[in-house]
């Protein structure tokens, strides 16, 4: 059993085991997790959660350290989960690597916990979710939530934070960084990473390319995203990066919006939820699925009107 | 009953009332309409699709009307599917206007049909795809789907279209055109319209902007969106827009794209109407609507976890 007085204190073993208990996938485990979520979920709320994305090779692990770090030298504590796009086939993963983050792992003011992306109810980021909680009941108050962005992941992780940056390299043009459709409309801000030594100049144009383009492109009237430049490696503008963090929580906080953008993301969260749920109960079921497969290649053959098709699927569920 | 013979031939009154029946919400026409939409399946898929989509003032009917005018000469023969986002309050339409498109619509190689947009299974949409058929059905070789972008509609016309256009105004920013998130990225070609007398120059600064901000986005290696611009009103470029689209049809249906998108548009078809009709399902149980409304009011208020939430609507659901 977890004993919720030592999470509740922040003692970092109660919180790695509750997650180890969240993610556990035994009919059991989630009983019991439930039941944990609930008793903490008074506790939780209160730190500002960040998700952080960008494609292999920006930086995010450099960019996370040194920020996570500045973050401590503030005075905070600071949570990373990583959302691990661990192949179910090779077993093996990208964000995995031990040596990622030494400094900041260390460091008793930080906790990083890699999250395993496959096989779970909820898509990617389900148990991600729930380790924000924990990790809001054990005191930290400040939580990334960084994804390489394979999948759906960074959809997934712009709908559970406050605050969603994505980082670029200092390139010209969306399609040579891979950056998936829509992304750039869910930032709050758009940071050039690697502005220093010889790319400073790219980078510079890099961010003029991205701030009339942004300008193209429709944001919230609460928050107008920013596009800035920083060389995590050199530590520079991680302070500007901070400040804005901070502004974008007193503003929206003041309007209301930080609460209310939170129960919105509550609320499609449990709809996503209940879609899933009912999904995987239909796709337990062999001969629906079956049917499902036939009506789909007759559809995709052309054969057979996607109408028909979805009533005969229809006729035989609710028969 | 439909003569499915006349309609073939392209007469224009079957073609009228086959659309009608398919609106119907009447049980015993939803059986009629599924025979007939099987019937004429066989010679359907013929035309080229396209849909349109601009904010009010854009100068959608007036581009539609020259264009299709401009179709015919080219001796095509043109099918206007406009979705019309009536409301179910007023009973008004925003489209409905019989003054639009007056000597389109005169024209006998032309056909005009507004679709209303709510309360039919399927979205908004729904009615609009089966139309489409129909007209393929009764020989007409170039559809526009002309929508005015309430809700859903404009990424729904998307996904039933062969080639999307955006029209934009000679002016800068999205915001101040009202454009949603993702539309650009849905676009073949981008086109301001209105580039003549004072709004030359802006139009030609207008189409640059998004030019660059276009290079920024990701689209499908099969075709690179242009941004074009014309005036509809002067009919200028007219012939560019037609060309391009040419070559669009030529260049996919070389190289498989254009058949494989439209099997793969019937198959998110066939999935989107199988989750629909299940909603529609879950909807009538008035005992699960009600517990559903209340979770989503606990949710909403932080008082229930969205997991445990979507576990007891669930357990009611499959109890």
């Amino acid at each position: 059993m977890i004993e919720i007085e030592k999470l509740l204190k922040g003692d970092r073993r109660s919180l790695a085991k509750s997650i180890t208990m969240i993610e556990s996938s035994l009919e059991s485990d989630r009983k019991d997790s439930q039941a944990l979520l609930e008793k903490i979920l008074p506790f939780s709320g209160k730190s500002i959660r960040i998700g952080i994305t960008g494609v292999p090779g920006v930086g995010k692990s450099t960019f996370i350290e040194n920020f996570g770090l500045y973050l401590i030298q503030k005075g905070h504590s600071v949570a990373v989960l990583a959302i691990d796009p661990s192949s179910p086939i090779s077993g093996g993963s990208i964000l995995g690597d031990k040596t990622r983050m030494e400094n900041l792992s260390q460091n008793d003011k930080a906790f990083i916990r890699p999250t395993p992306s496959q096989g779970f109810l909820g898509g990617v980021a389900q148990k991600t979710r729930e380790s924000v909680l924990l990790c809001e009941a054990a005191g930290f108050d400040y939580i990334i939530i960084e994804t390489v962005g394979v999948g759906q992941s960074e959809y997934e992780v712009a709908d559970m934070v406050d605050f969603f940056l994505v980082l670029l390299l200092p390139n010209s043009g969306d399609e040579l960084q891979g950056i998936k459709k829509g992304i750039l409309e869910l930032a709050d801000s758009i940071i050039v990473n690697k502005a220093d030594g010889l790319s400073l100049s790219q980078a510079t144009q890099t961010r003029a390319q991205y701030t009339s383009a942004m300008e193209l492109m429709r944001h919230d009237p609460e928050w107008k995203p920013r596009v800035l430049e920083c060389s995590a490696i050199e530590k520079r503008n991680l302070d500007v990066i901070y400040e804005m963090i901070l502004e974008y929580k007193v503003s929206t906080t003041n309007s209301g919006y930080f609460k209310t953008k939170r129960l919105e993301q509550n609320e499609n969260w449990f709809k996503r939820l209940v879609s899933e749920m009912i999904n995987n109960k239909l796709k337990s079921n062999k001969t629906l699925e079956k049917k499902k497969f036939e009506l789909e290649s007759e559809v995709r053959k052309d054969i057979k009107l996607p109408i028909v098709a979805a009533q005969e699927y229809l006729d035989l569920l609710f028969k």
